[in-house]
């Protein structure tokens, strides 16, 4: 029996119909590991192959003065945005607003390891991705023009991705995306309603509840939402609120790395290497310090395909309920904690 | 060089990136119709295996009195709403607003060819498909409970299809879908401020810029618009202003068969049979009056993939502008017009 739910942040409804696994479809799998080189000669993101990329911005070297390195950030060689235009505002008549093209669009190799997806990483590996990202995103938001900065990673084919090498993107964009205005214009109405943190107060009812809750660390929580759009949605979101993922402290990247690998590494396991999307949901770089947004880490596994009815509705359906694929993150999450590296304290 | 540019019925912005097509991307394509056979045993959609699917709601028989048929309309085996559930509300705590699975979700299998789209279908097919759609939506909308009705069609994986056999899809819900709540609210604003309807007054300025109109006939205009999401975008609307596909008069079903019919054997043709999906924009089923509101149909290929980017932000990045896919969409309707069968009248 199928339902309706609607996503608290968002007021959009999600049709959650279990009945249709039963569908057949092919469930996209991307290649494991082990059916991949440790290095590929002609990609551009392994180990020797640096100059097929544009010129360096950022890099963590393996250790100080060696020309080995653990991450690497690279201009997109094929940019959707770039730098050197300018933001003025056009009219090409009453329907035709336009702008030119400014932004930034970099690329973060996470390793030198062409076939560790970041499931397979150290923390230690993970954790300096994470510095990366923060690091990028605080360098970039010294530009007054840049906005609004999205960092995301595709991994596998029908997350969109054009290569297997590790890696995430950064994209930089002198306007306000069109999902934060919304969600925020929600958190902010629920600010003005409330007086409080919607995702704040949307944590504390989940945490009561326990059902949706995957894990628990000192400072995150892993939870399925309610109106998950995608089987296994997975937001990390941090207790304490803010605004902005820039403003995370910088001693604390180790625990949310180790939250990051382990949550990967859950679904890498259960879901034979899906391919998945994983967005950095935070605030305008301007408003980094205020009380209505809450940055939080989305993946959504691609296990599914945005077809007619999403792109014309908006309405996806869901063929998993998050209470059920919960419980499978949950057990693999309680194992893991068994065998001693990680931090989680599953829910009584 | 990008640019943005903003879409005047959604407000939202597009990266339109002609650079990034030198990207190495495989483009999906589908089986071409020879490639397939025309009659397959194990298709619940082919002649003979009627019984394989739940009990038809619908048909247009080949003649009166013959068993042969040529539309048929069945219930979603795997349907996302059923129409035996109740539709009250519920909040199982603050943040969890459900409701039941309730709405009504068909299949309309388009013909008993299992190898012939409808890029290759005869005009009278194609029409019989049409009317058949616009019955399903006006029966149905007399249960004042759907309040949203919403016709597509996914052809090829990469559009969401699990079945080749060519067919459309009815979703019928009990809330308005959030990208027409979107949509029509921002037209009703147009219609506040300016007294017109946006998608009328767009129309007139597309058609007096000429750049993207790809075709033009007594009744319809075809166009890709100014802030395409992606490559050969194509939107099909009728000249006359209405809000609702249910009340386009029966008798001009003709000539939008042959407006679709062409325009999607040109996509078929130039793009290699891409994968597509197909939606009609309509109204809500109480609001076909409404003077802020105009039902387009709208093609998006998917020649791109929605990546993390894309569900992150909301902001679709195109690398084709649509003056250039106009070109090459009307050379070859011009060339259609030269071999007699079609209505097209293209722009001087």
């Amino acid at each position: 029996m199928s339902e309706l739910r609607q996503d608290p942040t968002t007021r959009e409804w999600v049709i959650m119909a279990p009945e249709r696994t039963k569908r057949p479809q092919d469930a996209p799998r991307v290649k494991r590991a082990a059916e991949l080189p440790d290095w590929d000669a002609s990609c551009p993101f392994c180990t020797g192959n640096e100059k097929q990329t544009p010129d360096e911005i950022f890099r963590i070297p393996k250790s100080d003065g060696d020309s080995a390195w653990e991450v690497r950030v690279v201009p997109n060689r094929f940019p959707a945005l770039t730098p050197d235009v300018g933001i003025d505002r056009r009219e090409d008549g009453r329907f035709a607003r336009r702008m030119g093209g400014f932004g930034v669009h970099e690329v973060i190799i996470e390793g030198p390891s062409h076939n560790t997806p970041m499931a397979l990483m150290t923390y230690q590996q993970v954790e300096k991705v994470l510095m990366t990202y923060q690091q990028r995103y605080n360098a970039l938001k010294e530009n007054r023009r840049l906005k609004f900065i999205t960092i995301f990673k595709n991994h596998g084919r029908e997350s969109g991705t054009s290569l297997v090498h590790p890696h995430s993107q950064l994209v930089a964009t002198p306007i306000m995306t069109p999902y934060y205005h919304k969600r925020f214009d929600i958190a902010h109405d629920y600010y003005a309603d409330m007086g409080g943190c919607l995702y704040c107060e949307l944590l504390a009812e989940e945490l009561e509840k326990g059902e949706r809750i995957v894990a628990e660390t000192d400072g995150f929580i892993v939870f399925h939402p309610y109106a998950s759009r995608t089987p296994y949605e997975t937001w990390i979101i941090p207790k304490e609120h803010s605004a902005s993922f820039a403003q995370f402290p910088a001693a604390n990247l180790g625990e949310l790395a180790t939250v990051l690998k382990d949550i990967l590494f859950c679904l890498y396991d259960l879901l034979d290497n899906p391919a998945y999307n994983l967005m950095v949901d935070t605030s305008t770089t301007i408003d980094e310090d205020d009380p209505y947004y809450h940055w939080h880490i989305r993946i959504t596994p691609r296990l599914t395909t945005i077809a007619g009815f999403e792109i014309g509705s908006g309405i996806y359906i869901n063929p998993a309920l998050p209470e059920d694929t919960t419980k499978v993150m949950r057990e693999c999450c309680i194992s893991l904690v068994k065998e001693g590296g990680v931090c989680f304290r599953p829910p009584a």
